[in-house]
């Protein structure tokens, strides 16, 4: 039973509740027709203390093709609502106005801080460089709608794997199914923090392994999830120089890849991927976007007890 | 009848016409779900050249659970619609798009200059340190929830009673009702202005008493109105260091206080109601809040004419 | 049939696809409440990146009015989606969100470039000085209104016909009709580029006078389409002194002009058009606003397919 309850931190769900979850999102891509009025009367609110146009959006368009209606600020220089107040105020203030609320904020634990002053459910739509659940939600979703399960595959992940929180959130959501592996693609200076190695991988012992170049290892792959390395992130010119072409996934490196890869990224990309894999039947991103939006449509009329 | 007319000044609405709006505030309190498609196809414009997230959110809220649509802006820098025209002309075009407008603006008279150019009902959502008068709405429709009546109370008012335009337009309102006497509670710097009592107390020879500390008078109320005292307002720092507890509410004050007081704030609150407060059931400044979405949905539909 | 298409160009519609979008704005005229669930579940996405509340609120409005949602950001400092991603990513991304697009962007022809990125129809809510089609219709479904025809009239343009990219549009626009004549009033600095007058007058052999005083030609005209003249486009202070005023119309200049002339303006206006004319029934401007949201609603309804 979801009615009623605040999603702030991805492990807020069982695997049980995920599962109802992504048969609701299923049944909305499904018959989406079915769904347009059953928010009629209902409002989100978006409180964006941190601009994200792309979450912002994915949140209002859910609600808005539920037949609810959206209020909020998309950044701090609107927020005028918390001039002079505390936190735990303005979202009991706005809990009069909605029926739902989700929270962007730059501070880490602003969620948690914050949730006990709500009187209707919360959504964490990102905390700092903490969690981004809604995020998870939508890569999981993805992964399902590609591969159809959730267990039994080898996951490449490639980019910047220390700073990337999606990345994390990731391993540790795919960790809670069987059979699981991780290919885990990165420089030296950017792979999986240790405390992440040892608190979910070893501990489930969950098999890994950690290599520097893609096109190494990506014809082993079931999933690959892209994310960007940032130059600044180097220590030194010569690695990124060595190293850069390995992060930029393009039709050469695809050729030899699983036909049924699916090739996942949060979005935006900067060159990370080539423009010429979009075409490709294995480019999941853009569904991704797309999936993000379903699922939330899915979590909001859960939470709010509507379906 | 309501259709069709502007509300500008508190007292734009007789006594029995505000009977009738708060009639349809309760109908609206108690059936909310009849109401989610009174307002399918209108469109409210919320004109705000001067931020007030939490009264623009009370409208677009209000607007939203009657079905209808919203359009706006939200702060000067967004609304281009004014560059190089008249406020009159913004006005008729606007009202070319929408079918009521709520307009903030922070000259004083800004609204009873602009009405004649609206060929839509216009609302002032605030003009400048002038009027607020849907927050007059908002606490006169808290005081009926609380209370039951308007007539026959002893009214506190505390705090900063010179500057805080509620304080005035409330003692206005309050002072059309029979039986009623107010306790005005401030420093000396901050009493409430002499043209007020004049023009109003003494003209109706409503009886008032002037008084200095909080903890002399909470007992006798019925009805504690509190604002915030500003340290800069205070002429010298001893008499701020002096007073400044006085003008703080915590359950220690409310000790004595009669068990159906009910305590409005208009919010935000910085430091004068304690947090302990807020489950004190003869706190009503959240649901205030609430009550003033919903007498904002009721003026709309009102002025609209859909009930 | 025009579902799925995109509307950047006034050109992208023949005279019939025109035909039939101004049948369905007349419709929706006359019977507004018949349309105000046909949007039910879709979204328009509103991206400006440079701002116009104006158009906005009447893009905003149009898709409120048939029941749609909107999302979008109204200025550049909101676009985080656009920052480090390129445009045809933010268009492909918005359109998984949305079912239709208005984008406003300073430089001609982003939506050119943009437009093989959009799954869903995209409209050019105008591209820097170049195209903004929708004015155009705006403008060309007054003219029906007023005169119920769109051929065998005289026309006048005043004001500056060498910036105004309204101005080259209508001229194209009304080009395509037959046995219309122009009348092109404007100081020598600010007469219409002759390459219009080359590529679509003299190619059409459409007949045209060019001369420099309103008052002079005033009597002829059907239809007088005014402008605003800057002072800082005019070569030297003498002519602005000297022509100045014949650029502002008012109620002299209207003696003796037909008395089924229609007036209108893009708006805003400064002083070109003196407030009392606002209320001769010859003054189309502020009727000109509401037709450019029923034109807006007829035009989204058909790309969308569901009209």
């Amino acid at each position: 039973m979801l009615k009623g309850r605040n999603y702030i931190d991805p492990e807020d769900l069982s695997l049980e509740e995920l599962d109802e979850l992504f048969d609701l999102g299923k049944e909305i891509v499904k018959n989406e027709k079915d769904f347009i009025h059953v928010c009629d009367g209902k409002i989100l609110a978006t409180l964006f203390y941190e601009p994200s146009t792309r979450t912002r959006f994915s949140f209002e368009a859910a609600m808005l093709r539920l037949g609810g209606g959206v209020i909020g600020f998309s950044e701090p220089g609107s927020s005028s609502v918390a001039k002079g107040e505390t936190l735990a105020d303005t979202l009991r203030t706005v809990s009069c106005y909605s029926d739902i609320i989700a929270m962007r904020h730059p501070k880490e634990g602003a969620p948690q801080y914050g949730h006990n002053a709500c009187t209707v459910p919360l959504i964490n739509a990102g905390d700092g460089g903490h969690q981004h659940p809604t995020q998870t939600l939508t890569d999981l979703f993805t992964i399902l709608s590609a591969k159809g399960k959730f267990d039994g595959m080898t996951i490449g992940l490639c980019g910047d794997l220390k700073f990337g929180r999606t990345v994390h959130s990731l391993i540790k959501a795919m960790s809670r199914y069987s059979n699981n592996k991780f290919v885990l693609i990165s420089p030296d200076e950017l792979k999986v923090p240790n405390y992440i190695k040892e608190q979910v991988l070893d501990k489930k012992s969950i098999p890994y392994t950690e290599v520097e170049r893609l096109e190494d290892v990506i014809d082993d792959l079931d999933v690959l999830y892209m994310t960007r390395v940032q130059k600044e992130r180097f220590f030194n010119e010569a690695d990124y120089v060595r190293l850069k072409d390995s992060y930029v996934l393009d039709l050469e490196k695809l050729k030899n890849a699983k036909k049924d890869l699916a090739i996942l990224h949060p979005l935006p990309r900067v060159n990370e991927i080539a423009v010429e894999v979009d075409d490709d039947p294995r480019a999941w991103y853009f569904r991704q976007v797309k999936n993000g939006m379903y699922i939330r449509m899915a979590l909001i009329a859960k939470l709010l007890g509507v379906k």
